[in-house]
């Protein structure tokens, strides 16, 4: 071990956040719903809207105010005014109060990862390491910490309400609003989303296994979040460096830019050097829970050689991660031997790199995959941390050619196997999915998912829909990820555009999340979920009646949308201008709307939800009608 | 009018093709597939792959080689280097002769529109004006020259055999690929792509009203494409100035650096100044459909006074765009007067800026739309021409509240009767869909518009799938372009990133290009077009075998594919290495995978399509294999 130099650098002085990722979004500001205690307070976000100018009356302008809508917030204390950020110190502890309370865990006097220890004990690494003041918590003996346990034995968790009134947009609303009632009733192809998301049902959905709460008991900085297809669908970042780059700090500034933008959960996916160390500083400043492939690392622990991995080596990255608070853990505990050999005429084999990994091993060692010869090990493990398997699909389809093979099915049937051991162990449990899948073979993934896997929840890559467009990933998978979501899938894994060809940088990271909330709220759209549309219609009439600011603002990307529109009309008297630079000012489609609009209006009730006007009803007064409309000229700015 | 000035600039003298669209795309060449007369030569583009890195053989480096592929070419011969391109002439006839042959059309004197007239007689116009030294052609008294026509009398045109050779992807391939064997069986949801397209099969589906060749007899520059459901689905780009902005010279740019990236179909919507000098140079300059929607001019020529519109002036309007050679028109013929009050209670009333134009003018006359009450002359024009229509849908929803309402497929409805009006004139339709359509909601739409249109091809707008991302309007409209294309929608209307916020400039056009090509083939894929699932095939194993220049080609935009790999690799070696930045050298499940392969081939046949590998069968050969993989270590570069 190298001593540290007395003049290095330590991380824990230096470190800052990314300032772009503390700025609230425009016109929006954060605000708390508080459950039954007064430390349940769930984030949302405010955004505020200027009200819209009405005809005059008596000489006197009209307004119509605007309430501001609400929508659910993953940015943590990052976009919160009134919180002094110091990514040195991480995140506020959230949970750690309820987690004390169940009286189940026990502080360790130290980590109980050998790795780790290693890791503590050398002085070469203090100049990276994050300052943890903290020991890890673990259950006591016998005891099983998961939200699941609790949900089946009838106990709805502070996080279980902390969901509920998360979910919960209708009621997260401070206005009965007219945007509600033109919501279209959804299609739910078999979810059966509640009016009301209630605790109650938070907790019926986990005790059934449906959804899952990925929710480490050391992971106390947490905002408790549900995945599961009866809620919102989620999205997941990934960050993580590589042997080619990228520093903690870097890390860091991807997960609080991948939040501010949408992130629900974020995987840490680091397969180079201080993975460790990268990861502590990621969990104690996520909000958002933190997914790990434990195998990436354990793989650098034996030089990446494959064939040298061992049990022992994974089981103490399993208690290493699960200490430092790892949210959910990819296993891919079902490439099995005997699947491999299916993958050998594929036309791009095994690209997941745990699936390569393992598949490696076995055909070396001429062994079952170690992950699922000791599974329940495994189980014994997540139990004692509450951390959530995401069963990894090692053998997904890499091209459109290899989509809905027989080695990818097969692994999916064993998936199907473990779930049902991990929930005989109450371990919540997600299933991964592909991949690359041409549209009209993505509803049988969904389909075989839920019928092999019990319901589980599903947590896809894409899947891209098409193989022909490098660069442009993001928009082939939002595709099938929009169409898996609306089939049933819990949460979609982010593609960036930079997938297939390189490290994604800070405004791909960004490209990908806009491309998944797209792809999540059409599925939430499509599945009905209640309120999902209210952001729609309050954009929707934002756009009808110029309220330029207002569409910017509620969109996913109001920096974006204001740049565009700044390109053509950059003046700030644009932005109240009755027109747009597509048509400009004499020609405008939504302006003659208005007209229309005022005229067809003043006919009455009668055209009030009729299928089609009976032209001889109506043609008199229309008659009338159409004198006074010419009397009054094209009155087109006639609501300012 | 202005006499012109004696130092004023010609655009016939200066004006310039844009150098960025005359570029062929990388590692590609344009051939040519002649068909039964040496005037028909088909345009493809051959991307031209590196040979495949085998093991050694007696110290020999082995080579597969890789085929060119053959794809579908919309970029005219601006791709070509052997033409010299000068936009001031214009492009080389293609069709002068097939029309002259059919001998049904006469050249006329001179212009027959009065509008055309007037600007042909204005010396200000001059230095605007594109230098034409041709005469307007005419259908013969009493004659049609119609493609529809000719296919009902049982005529395979040169424009259908030519088509026939264009979308035949398979027969046009140099090769019996194996790429072949891997495509998947598409799920056509009742259209009905034969395995070998024919001339035959193309004359069939014109002749039925199944797919239309917008090919006005004025337009000879035009190379010959289909729109119709069983064929390749087909995207549209938009292009056009408004009052704020954008020269002749632009709006032509635009339209060779759009077909450069794949657009089939380029729309003029201009609404500025001297929209009949710009679409004379679009047209002349266009080897793709150019189509128009005349009601915009015609507003100009009312200085934007709707109620101001008159039959004559929109038949003026229609003789002068088909005499310059408008390949089809858009023409709001369903908005009747009836439906105007249905969008009264919408969130955004009527978005569309023709359907408005026709709601105001209906409005204030109190009458029936004239579009409506003059289909019949309009038919008159158009087979005079061969213009096909679009027929608009001028009440289409412009946000998800509105989707799928009263007015909507009240609309629809009549367009249904309008297209069977126009097939007793033997005149090609297509009818333009919406719009704003949440996912669950799109089918209905293609269901609907198959039964009430009798299967007239759709051109659909998106439809964007959710409200809440301007700035990503191309990525919302993506995910429902893609569904409506697999269920049957023969063109789609392409959407910027703009969209909603401004005019767009060269780089929006590219990716709404692209991102609507994306849509276009995962259609394809899933329909099952034959040959479709080539392309993938070929990228897919270009990946698999690190051959990153191959893969960057293959792709739809081979610069940004480059660019983002040469962003963390940028050296040329890194171009051949067999990893890249995601995973760094040491770690790549490619290059895994291939071990897996050699390994499992070499158990034999047994591993072929079985469904599930019994381990008692190859147990021993397994271990003996596996001794033998340890033996020969990692062999991770073994290709080489």
């Amino acid at each position: 071990m190298t001593p540290p130099s007395q003049t290095q650098t330590l991380l824990r002085d230096t470190a800052q956040v990314d300032t772009a990722s503390v700025q609230p979004l425009p016109a929006s500001s954060k605000i708390y719903l508080t459950g039954s205690r007064p430390d349940i307070r769930v984030p949302m976000r405010e955004i505020h809207l200027t009200p819209t100018p009405l005809a005059n009356k008596d000489g006197v302008a009209q307004l119509e105010q605007n309430p501001a809508l609400r929508v659910y917030d993953c940015s943590g204390v990052y976009t919160d005014p009134t919180v002094q950020i110091d990514i040195r110190k991480g995140l506020p502890n959230v949970r750690e109060q309820w987690v004390i309370e169940r009286n189940d865990t026990e502080l360790l006097e130290s980590e109980t990862s050998r790795y780790t220890q290693s890791r503590l004990h050398d002085a070469a690494l203090e100049h990276l390491r994050f300052d943890l003041k903290r020991k890890p918590r673990r259950a006591k003996a016998g005891m099983n910490v998961s939200q699941m346990h609790y949900a089946r034995k009838g106990i709805i968790t502070p996080e279980m309400e902390y969901i509920a009134i998360r979910e919960n947009l209708l009621r997260a609303q401070v206005f009965d609003s007219a945007l509600l009632t033109q919501q279209h009733p959804g299609n739910s192809l078999g979810a059966s989303i509640p009016q009301e998301i209630t605790a109650e049902f938070v907790r019926e959905e986990i005790a059934r296994g449906r959804a899952i709460i990925p929710a480490n008991i050391n992971h106390t900085e947490l905002e408790p979040m549900i995945i599961g297809r009866n809620f919102l669908v989620k999205i997941n970042g990934n960050i993580g460096n590589s042997a080619l780059g990228s520093s903690i700090e870097e890390e860091v500034a991807k997960l609080t830019w991948g939040i501010r933008w949408g992130a629900d959960t974020m995987m840490d996916l680091s397969t180079g050097k201080n993975i460790h160390e990268t990861r502590e500083w990621i969990i104690r400043n996520s909000p958002v829970p933190v997914g790990t492939v434990p195998i990436y690392q354990a793989l650098e622990k034996v030089d990446g050689v494959a064939e040298n991995l061992t049990w022992e080596i994974f089981r103490d990255t399993l208690i290493e991660q699960a200490e430092q608070g790892v949210d959910y853990f990819t296993i891919h505990a079902g490439v099995l031997l005997r699947y491999v050999p299916l993958t050998a005429k594929r036309m791009t084999g095994i690209v997941s790199r745990g699936g390569s990994i393992m598949a490696k091993w076995c055909l070396s060692h001429h062994k079952e995959n170690f992950l699922y010869t000791h599974f329940e090990d495994i189980c014994e493990i997540m139990k004692a941390y509450d951390v959530s398997f995401s069963l990894g699909d090692g053998l997904r389809p890499g091209s459109i050619a290899d989509a809905n093979d027989a080695a990818q099915f097969g692994e999916l049937r064993t998936l199907g196997e473990l779930t049902k051991i991990a929930w005989k162990h109450d371990i919540q449990v997600m299933i991964e999915g592909p991949g690359h899948v041409p549209m009209h073979m993505i509803k049988a993934n969904m389909d075989e998912q839920l019928k092999h896997c019990d319901e589980a929840p599903f947590y896809t890559l894409g899947p891209l829909t098409t193989d022909i467009a490098p660069g442009y990933d993001h928009i082939t998978s939002a595709i099938g990820a929009a169409m898996i979501g609306w089939y049933g899938t819990a949460m979609l894994c982010y593609v960036t555009p930079k997938e297939h060809l390189g490290l994604p940088n800070k405004d791909d990271v960004k490209d990908g999340i806009i491309a998944y909330k797209i792809a999540a709220h059409a599925a939430d759209l499509a599945k009905g979920h209640p309120g999902a549309q209210i952001r729609d219609n309050a954009l929707s009439k934002a756009r009808f009646e110029f309220r330029w600011e207002d569409q910017f603002n509620l969109g996913l990307d109001p920096d974006t949308a204001r740049s565009y529109h700044d390109e053509t009309l950059p003046k700030e008297s644009a932005k109240i201008a009755h027109f747009c630079s597509m048509c400009g000012p004499k020609f405008c489609s939504m302006k003659i709307t208005q007209d229309v609009r005022d005229y067809a209006a003043s006919l009455g009730e009668n055209v009030d939800g009729a299928e089609e006007i009976r032209m001889i009803d109506v043609e008199a007064e229309m008659k009338h009608k159409s004198e006074e409309f010419k009397a009054q000229g094209s009155a087109i700015y006639h609501k300012v």
